[in-house]
């Protein structure tokens, strides 16, 4: 058996990776029905002015305020009403001194008028219109563009297209965006004991569980996962699926197989393929040790430990914030959470440890339970919210700390 | 013109809702790969025991750990490697006293070896392998059943399935889950005004803001939208989207065509398509006033305010919590926040306000800077983060006080 890994810092690992990929953003131009949810790469202005048109506020009589001004309750003014206007027609008539045309709201404003007097504040008696109420210029109008005006800005890039966003897009005219496109990542599962899901078990075989949760990551930070499946630790089957993986995707993900195993062929196999190759094998924390990098043709491959805990955790820390970045998408805007811890927790000396715990929420405040740490426990996986950094300097945390909680994305209280 | 509506508290609305209106939660089954983000119905417990036998947690080799007790560095064990053991085989090896076989991390542990000692406290010499650190019974080992056992519980009815739940599920050997129904929820605008996003606009139209829009916020709160389009403020087609309405969809939600111009026949209509028709219709606060609410075989209709801002703070106050109620979406975890107003605001005393406002992340903590309020303007829509809950009583808040911001979905601090 080799040499074991040469561990790194995930601080000096990042350095590595800069000096061999500069991450770029790419856009795409999308229809904006398609849009809901992406990032806008650029600041998008109206096409149109808002209200078109000069438009009623209200339901009621278009007119000329100055056949208003001065009249009350008793002394109305009495105009005739010449027609009536509804939402969504051109109007055909003209207002003058005199006249009103009733009016819904949304309607085009009449030629002639100015104001309109509030349903509620006239009456119809025979057929002629008592204004018992006062208006000026302008009043109960919304003027053509007073909403938004052409080229006004109606969003920023960077921006999500949240449901109101959307409908501000939707308003202003706008029919297609530029917003970021979403990384393409391959997932690959390794690992001769790995069975895909639904295929019955054999002795020595477990359930892939890597895949679909580094998929349901992957989409979560705005990238767009493909699972490419398992391979054996089969050093063709590997250079094979990794190959493919690169002539298609942007950034490849396996876990399992870079350990210090017998078998662990992973790292040589991914050198095979092109220079770099291998630029962390290892990282000096817990979990997160069976950590590899590689640049093969300009792209990363993350190589995340086996255990469904670990590489969860690896993903979270090492491979999250690239993906963000390259879609767009913000640092979830709940980063983290101070909690009273419910346990002592010793952790080993000179390695950074990342602790999984639960949170709940109790009658003094939010309190951290630290979950169970050998690194397949599942259920550990299915109940953390998040989890916290213990530094290297520190070997103990008390019960009843405060202790600073990073949160998972999506994670609730309990 | 008929009389206007007859404005009731939104708590009255919610009270008389209750009395013709009981949701149901539905719940079906799915394949776990179809199930992210779906809410649990029931509570999962394993299928497997997981390890499914007895497996090695490190690399290394499997012995007998009384054949190390005592040894050390300068007086190692020396046992006789008599095979080797690779992650998802089943061996076909025993282990007895003197001797050991070389075994992955993952791997099935081989009958007679009760534990494992790690690769880095050994070394081969001759053929034989030299054991330098004593391991005690079951050190090394992870044993069947010690992450999960079979009918363990996994999962909660009312967790949500996020990444790593949905991997503890697939390491269960979960193939199926019982999830909440996604309520089937149809949109419809009303207005002779609107006009289908996409088609050139005529003098006196404008673009349909609201079905995108609430389709988007349907989503978000765990309904599955169906906008049918936009109908005309004409009685026969408003009858017959909505009958079509009722007969594929659990909620129908409306927007414009309820306030009290002349050409504002939905109430009507409605009434005509059976009892108790509308229970609703007026709600006594800005925006919302021409809200309206109506039972039809069982089934709520929501008639949400026809401007844009007006009918997505209705729609996120009254018909939100309704939804995520059947669909088993817990309410949003980052409800509110504390922020300091930037401006002083006048209310109408006598009248609940809600007045939306952009937060600020500014030096002194967060701001809350209020946006126009008049229903129509589209720049508020697209840049509010959440609005102030200005009740009755209240008339003046004062620049610089601090307020309770209820944000909208997805909204983040600028």
């Amino acid at each position: 058996m080799k040499d074991f890994l040469k561990v790194v810092t995930l601080e000096d690992a990042q350095t590595k990776l800069a000096d061999h990929w500069h991450p770029k953003r790419q856009t795409t131009i999308i229809s904006l029905e398609e849009a809901s949810g992406r990032i806008l790469a650029e600041d998008v202005t109206s096409k149109i002015n808002l209200p078109p048109f000069d438009r009623a506020a209200v339901d009621g009589y278009a007119l000329q305020a100055s056949d208003t001004f001065g009249v009350d309750e008793t002394n109305p003014a009495k105009l005739s009403r010449i027609g009536e206007i509804h939402a969504g027609k051109q109007p055909e008539i003209k207002v003058g001194s005199g006249t009103c045309v009733a009016i819904a709201t949304g309607a085009v404003m009449p030629e002639g008028a100015d104001a309109v007097v509030m349903v509620e504040d006239a009456s119809e008696v025979n057929g002629t219109i008592e204004i018992r109420r006062a208006v000026s210029p302008g009043e109960n109008v919304s003027e053509k563009g007073s909403e938004i005006a052409e080229e006004e800005s109606i969003a920023l890039a960077g921006q999500k297209i949240s449901p109101q966003v959307h409908g501000a897009l939707h308003a202003a005219g706008v029919q297609e965006v530029k917003a970021f496109e979403k990384p393409k990542v391959a997932v690959i599962s390794s690992g001769e004991e790995l069975v895909e899901f639904g295929k019955e078990l054999q002795l020595g075989q477990i359930y892939d569980i890597n895949g679909p949760t580094i998929c349901d990551s992957v989409r979560a930070c705005g990238g767009e996962p493909t699972h490419l499946g398992i391979v054996s630790d089969d050093a063709l089957e590997i250079k094979k699926r990794v190959r493919k993986a690169l002539s298609k995707h942007d950034i490849i993900i396996t876990s399992g197989g870079s350990s210090a195993g017998s078998k662990d062929i992973l790292p040589e196999t991914i050198n095979e393929l092109g220079e770099p190759g291998v630029i962390v094998h290892g990282l000096a924390q817990k979990p997160g040790k069976p950590t590899l990098i590689a640049i093969i043709k300009d792209k990363p491959i993350f190589g995340l430990p086996g255990y469904p805990v670990s590489a969860l955790m690896v993903f979270n820390q090492l491979v999250a914030p690239y993906l963000r970045e390259l879609s767009g998408i913000p640092e979830p805007e709940l980063g983290s959470v101070q909690a009273s811890l419910t346990k002592k927790i010793i952790s080993a000396r000179g390695r950074r440890e990342l602790v999984p715990v639960k949170l709940i929420q109790g009658e003094e405040g939010t309190l951290a339970r630290p979950l169970r740490r050998d690194s397949g426990a599942i259920t550990s996986l299915a109940n953390a919210s998040g989890y916290i950094d213990v530094p290297l300097s520190q070997e103990i945390l008390e019960e009843g700390e405060i202790v600073t909680v990073k949160l998972y994305e999506g994670s609730e209280l309990a």
